[in-house]
Order: C-alpha cells, then sequence, then structure tokens
C-alpha cells in the first residue's frame, strides 16, 4: 500500500468511529478548532507567507495571475472569518440521529429510518486555505472522516492548518481527517470506490468535468452554472431592469450570475435600450443575436456564447418569439442550475418552472438567490447540478444518508408469507427509536 | 447518431414533457396498460413460446440451466399477476408534486422544495419478461422516461410486451419509453452520461459490478447481500433459532437471507448442536470455523466463505468472543445490506445497531425483512447497497429528486448584501406553491 492508500484506509476505519460520537463531542471539536486557529495565527501567517512568497515568483515568471494569488493570501481579518466561519458551523442543528420516519409493521415491530453520516468524503479544492478549514469543518460537523486534497501553491498553509485542526480534536477518532498533497494522489483517490462514499470536487469546470468522468465514486457539485432571466411579454420592465442588472452586476464571478437574457419580442423595443445603456454604465460587454443588435448597439453573439460561463461582467442578450422559445433555449442551452422568469402573470411563471428542468426555478427574483445561505440552509457544501443525491444549494443534510432500524420480538417472513399470511399493519407513527421501548413496554 | 443515441435523446425530450402530465393521466396510463395487456395475453403468451423453445434448445445443449428457462416462461397465472402488480403501482401515492419545504426568505419571497422526477432512467435487467413491465410501470408512475434494455433470451416476449405498453399509454408524450436490445447498445447507455441520470441494472453481481466500474452515471442497486446473524451472549435462545433459521430456510435465493451466523461463545454449546440438527433437516449444508467444528458435525470454511453470498441452502458459522469482534466481523465482511442482533440486552442492541454500517441493522428480527413490502414502501424499486441518494429497501420516493421553486416581486440580492444589509426571516412555514400566490394577497 502507498503512504496515500494507507491514508483512505484509515479514514476509513474512523469514519466507523466518528458516526457514533456524541453531537456534543463534535460540536466541542469545532470550537477548540476555532479557538486554536485564533491562538495561532501567527503560525498560520508564516507558513502562509511561504507559499505566497513563491507564488509571486510565479507572477512575476507570468504563470500565475494576481488573482490567484490574492486568493491564497491569508491576514488577520481573513482569518477571524475563517475562525467565524467554524464557529458558524459549530452552531448549526445536529444533523445526525433525526427520525425520519417511524412506522409499525405489526405488533412489537416497529422500523425507524434514521439520519446517519455518509462515512468518507473525498475533497479536492482550489488554492484558497479557508476551503481545507470549511471542508473539515463540515465534515466533522456531520460525523464524515474527509480526505482532504489542496493545490501544491497552498502547501504550507494547508499543512499547518491542518496540523492545527487535528491536534484541536485530539477527542475526535484519530485519523478522521487526512491530507493528501500530491497531484498524483487524486487519481488514487478516484480509484478507491471501495473505501470513499462521495466526492465533492471544487476548482474549474473541466476540473469537475474531470473527476466526474474518472470515478465510480457518487460526485457532488457543479461543473458551471449558465442561467438565464427571461424578460417576458407582460413583465414588470422596472422590474426586469433591477432583476436583470442585480443578476449580472452584483458579483459576476459566481455561478449563480446571470449569462443569458431571453427577452420577449413584444417588450423588446421598450426594454432593451434603457437596459443595454445600463449595463455599459456599469461595464458590461453586451453579445446579441441579430435582432438584439437592430435595437442597440452591442457585439454579435456566436453560437457558443448561449452555452458559455462567463464569470464576468459579459452577458449574451437574445429575443424571443416565445414563452415556448424561451423554454426550449433554456433546456437546450442551460446548465441546470438556476433559471428566472419575470411576468405578472400567474400561469406563464407557471408554465416556465414546470417545464424548466433545473436545480431552482425562479418567478421575479434575481438568479443570485441561488445559495445555501440565502434558502436558509445554514452552512453551504456546494451547489449541485446532478439529479441525485442532492441538488441545488446543499446544506449539511447533504453529506447525511439514512439507515434503518428495525425493533422486533423474535418476527419470522413466514409468518407473513406462503397460505393465510399475517397481513402487516404499516402504520407511520411519532416516536424515536430505543432498543429497549418494546421489552419495557 | 446510431440507433441506440437517437432512442435515448428521444427518451430525454419525452423526459421533458413526461415531467409535467398530470397524476391522473400517468395512473390512468397504467390502468390502460393493464387492461391491455390481460386483452392481449394469447399474443404474449405465443411471442413467449417463441423465446420459451429457443432457450429450451440451449437448456438440450447444456448452455442453459432449468431454473433459467423458469424464469423465462410466462403463464396465463404469471400474466395475472403482471397486471396485479401494474395496478398497485397504479395505486400508489403520487410521488411527484410534494412540497417537501416550504420556507419564507422574506416578505413576499417564499421558497418551495418541491418532488419531481429524476429524469431519464437507464436499465438493464434479467430474462424475467415480468421485469420490463414492472420497470415501465415504475417508471410511468414517477413521471420518468425509461431506457429498458431485457435479455437477448427473452427478445420476443420483450418486444410484444413493449408494443403493448406503448400502445395502450398513446396518451403520454411519445417516446418516454425506448426498447433497446444489442449487447453493444449497454456501452451506449453507460456513456451517455448527458442525457441518462439515473442506472438501475438488476443481474448477477459481476454485472452490476461491471455497470458501476464503467459509467459516471449515478447507479441504484446493489451488487450482493452478505448478511449476518449475531447471537448474542443473552439471546433468547429459541428465539436466535427461529429467526436464524427463517433467515436462511424461508427463501435462501435472495439478497436478504443470511449467509454467516456468529454465535458469541458463551451460549455456544447450548445453541449449535439443536440448531445445527434443524439446519441439516432443512438440506442447509454448514461450513464452520475451527470452534463450531468442535461443538457440532460441520464443513471446514474457508477464508472466501466469510465475504460469500451462497444464494443457496449453505451457511458460514463462527464462534466469536465478544459483541466487539462481531461488529468488527460484520463491518470487515458484510455488503452494507442487513445485520440483525439476537439479545435480550437493549444497550448491546444499540452498539451493534450503530456500529454496523449497513443500509438496514434489526433487533430481534429475521433479516428478510429488509424489503420495500414489508417496510411499507409500496411498490419495490430495488434495494440500494450505496450510501447516497437511497439506501436500503427503495420505494417510488428513490425515483425521484426536487426541485426549488422562489416566489418573489422583484427582489435583488444587493439588497441583503454590502453594508447595511436586509436580513432574511427564513421561517418555515406550511403552504404550497402557486405562482399567483403573492399578487393575490
Amino acid at each position: 500500500m502507498t503512504d496515500t492508500e494507507t491514508k483512505i484506509t484509515q479514514a476509513q476505519s474512523a469514519a466507523l468511529e466518528l458516526a457514533n460520537i456524541s453531537a456534543e463531542a463534535r460540536t466541542d471539536a469545532l470550537h477548540a478548532i476555532a479557538d486554536a486557529i485564533e491562538a495561532r495565527r501567527e503560525e498560520i501567517l508564516d507558513a502562509n507567507e511561504t507559499d505566497v512568497a513563491e507564488a509571486e515568483e510565479l507572477l512575476a515568471a507570468g504563470e500565475y495571475t494576481q488573482a490567484f494569488v490574492d486568493r491564497l493570501k491569508l491576514s488577520e481579518s481573513k482569518l477571524e472569518s475563517i475562525v467565524e466561519m467554524v464557529r458558524s458551523v459549530a452552531g448549526q442543528e445536529d444533523p445526525l440521529g433525526k427520525t425520519l420516519e417511524a412506522r409499525r409493521l405489526d405488533d412489537d415491530l416497529e422500523l425507524y429510518k434514521l439520519s446517519v453520516p455518509i462515512g468518507v468524503l473525498g475533497t479536492v479544492f482550489e488554492s484558497r486555505p479557508d476551503a481545507l478549514v470549511q471542508i473539515a469543518a463540515l465534515s466533522l460537523k456531520s460525523g464524515n472522516a474527509v480526505i482532504l486534497k489542496g493545490g501544491s501553491e497552498a502547501a504550507e498553509s494547508n499543512r499547518i492548518l491542518y496540523e492545527i485542526i487535528c491536534e484541536a480534536a485530539a477527542e475526535v477518532p484519530d485519523g478522521w481527517a487526512q491530507l493528501i498533497e500530491a497531484r498524483e494522489d487524486v487519481e488514487t483517490l478516484l480509484e478507491r470506490d471501495d473505501a470513499v462514499d462521495l466526492l465533492m470536487p471544487r476548482g474549474s469546470s473541466a476540473f469537475v468535468e474531470y473527476v466526474q468522468d474518472n470515478t465510480s465514486i457518487p460526485v457532488l457539485g457543479h461543473t458551471e452554472g449558465v442561467c438565464h432571466i427571461f424578460v417576458d411579454e407582460d413583465a414588470d420592465l422596472s422590474m426586469a431592469e433591477d432583476v436583470a442588472f442585480d443578476a449580472k452586476v452584483q458579483y459576476p464571478a459566481v455561478c449563480n450570475a446571470v449569462e443569458t437574457l431571453l427577452v420577449h419580442e413584444s417588450v423588446a423595443d421598450a426594454f432593451l435600450p434603457e437596459m443595454v445603456a445600463r449595463y455599459r454604465d456599469a461595464g458590461v460587454e453586451l453579445r446579441g443575436d441579430a435582432r438584439a443588435r437592430e435595437i442597440a448597439e452591442m457585439n454579435a453573439a456566436a453560437d457558443e456564447d448561449w452555452t458559455t460561463e462567463y464569470g464576468d461582467l459579459i452577458l449574451a442578450i437574445k429575443i424571443v418569439d416565445s414563452l415556448d422559445e424561451a423554454i426550449t433555449h433554456v433546456n437546450a442551452n442551460g446548465s441546470k442550475h438556476t433559471e428566472s422568469i419575470i411576468t405578472e402573470t400567474a400561469d406563464r411563471a407557471e408554465r416556465f418552472m414546470r417545464a424548466i428542468d433545473a436545480a431552482s426555478v425562479f418567478h421575479n427574483a434575481s438568479t443570485r438567490f441561488a445559495d445555501g445561505y440565502r434558502f436558509g440552509l445554514g452552512a453551504e457544501v456546494g451547489i449541485s447540478t446532478g439529479k441525485t443525491h442532492a441538488r441545488g444549494p446543499v446544506g449539511l443534510e447533504g453529506l447525511t444518508t439514512y439507515k434503518y432500524h428495525l425493533e422486533g420480538d423474535g418476527q419470522l417472513v413466514a409468518t407473513y408469507a406462503g397460505e393465510d399470511p399475517r397481513p402487516f399493519r404499516h402504520e407511520d407513527f411519532t416516536g424515536e427509536w430505543s432498543p429497549g421501548r418494546l421489552s419495557e413496554e
């Protein structure tokens, strides 16, 4: 076994123990981690300086961008917000041990569906060292062991943060968090479907796609967000203008920003000139289809513009003849992330929202609301454009699964089968699992 | 595009429409399918005779087993139970359009989490022609399009059943069910992660494993069921004997039958002789470890016996020193399917049930209860030993996902961000999504 294989196997054993420590022990460990990061911030900043110095050399050599180096760099205030984030995860409601269903199958035969951790999470994340802390905190809160693979450019920062986390969480079963560092380690991770239960890759679309294509482990995440806003024939045009502006300009780098604006042809003349002027004032580059360009001056959109996530102050604009054309365009070109219709007519909103296949469909609201915090999910684990397990913004619940507990007093299946079988009762009830329950009655 | 690629793409378009037809239309179509199968049973039996005749030639040539040919063969009474099954699926509660959560993010900003179909299901199933009808019925009930790939030995039976289903469900969007037939078509199916949302393979462990290893589409299913019963030190030994007998003998061919019996050393002398005699009378071959063989006569178990799903009247027996040894053995050798402890002590049951990582953990009950019907899930879609999306016996709910609907009146994220952000309310409430709701208030 290589080192990495051993680490993954250790995480697998730790996961079995971690699943059964109390909510209090997990919360206490998270507070201890927050305190330790606070206490040892000098060490962290020193390690980070080493990473940043190396990155700056590569920046000078033209290999890194300034934005990349900025993301890597920690500061007192960044560390403070990391500490706050860990305390906020600690304060979340416990996602484990919830009774999701309780059903009496027969007299003294009770079935309970309980929330439990998934097991071992595999994560590969971008250069920000805060990602390591966030992922470790979410894993611990949800009782999951975790394999952490950060970028090599953050190696020193990740090592010290990992060390601090493991030391502070000394009461948690040893081995629950594992740091892997080499690029080849990712290959090993993707192959271990015997030990890793869920992968959470973060990074470029190309990287997430690479992970999806090269593993049989379930993947939670999204490759891209090509989100649309459709301004319908009877939209409140002033509302449409504000929403479309917010969805592009408020924070263009994120996956829930709008990338294509669809405008119903009957309002295009009234809507576009003012909208275009406002975008232009904010420095947004516009790329329109032929009809949009007849109404306002903008660049010409090419075919690939309809499926591009710009992540920048660029927006594609298309005029459509009908609600149906808008729906067809979105289903063909969207990424099943977040789609919004601006309309005053309820049944047109309903048609759009039902017909669009996306994790989030909005009526008269900015696509930027698609976010775990804004949705009220507490801590956000990520946004998923997959359609199984968890979809859209994912909270801690997405890091749990369930287990069936059946309490009996010696029941046999033979009793319920064959000639004259005993019928089941199958009555849902409200109650908590306790293995002593039946004998106490 | 090959024929198969075209079929998969057609299913993808049909899925978008099928997601939005009413519950009544889906139920009506299921009743029409049941009626049509009833009305056209002569045609079905004729087609099936052709398949059976060919299979019997291969049986004579030694290529097929009698059990294989028996599974392939339809009869009037088998057809009757197929018709009943379709009507029972039609009668299930509708799994779609349920409001799973409703949350007021702010005044006039309401979030709804609604159950929706997954999209396109890909299924590959064994020789029984009833599997085609069952899978098509479950897919239609849950609003999913489906790709059906049956065995070539059932080609004629599958073709006529498929034709009858499509004709009877004429009101359902065309293309929702697609039949593919060639072995190469399976490769095509596994590659279409752009169009297929969930795979449900049925068949041998080796086949399910092959599917899991050769696709990036999520897979719902199980490779094997290596289930255990642990007879603890203070078990009611008469209960233990009945349960262990039921779990092996009542139906040994199924995945929830027990394969290894673990016995606490302190009760082994009292328990084993009678248990062994009873198994022997029922024709069960026993394979024990050295200590079990000292107490009762049986064959010797080899290492591979501890991880083998016999699916037959064979059982491995091992004596363990403690509850912890039982837990360690099960977690190391089990298949995360169903595990049962027989004990009179509540806290020992609790330790076992919490520490074992399996979809179903039982206290004083036969492992054979792990089944969608017995659990009261209504129609059973399958049993999953995966840990994400759906686990254990899976009902129609396992064929659904969810979608977030957000109703606003023009809210912008900018309002809730930056200096002096407006706070969210995040209050859960009880209500149904309706896009006209806000303007009516």
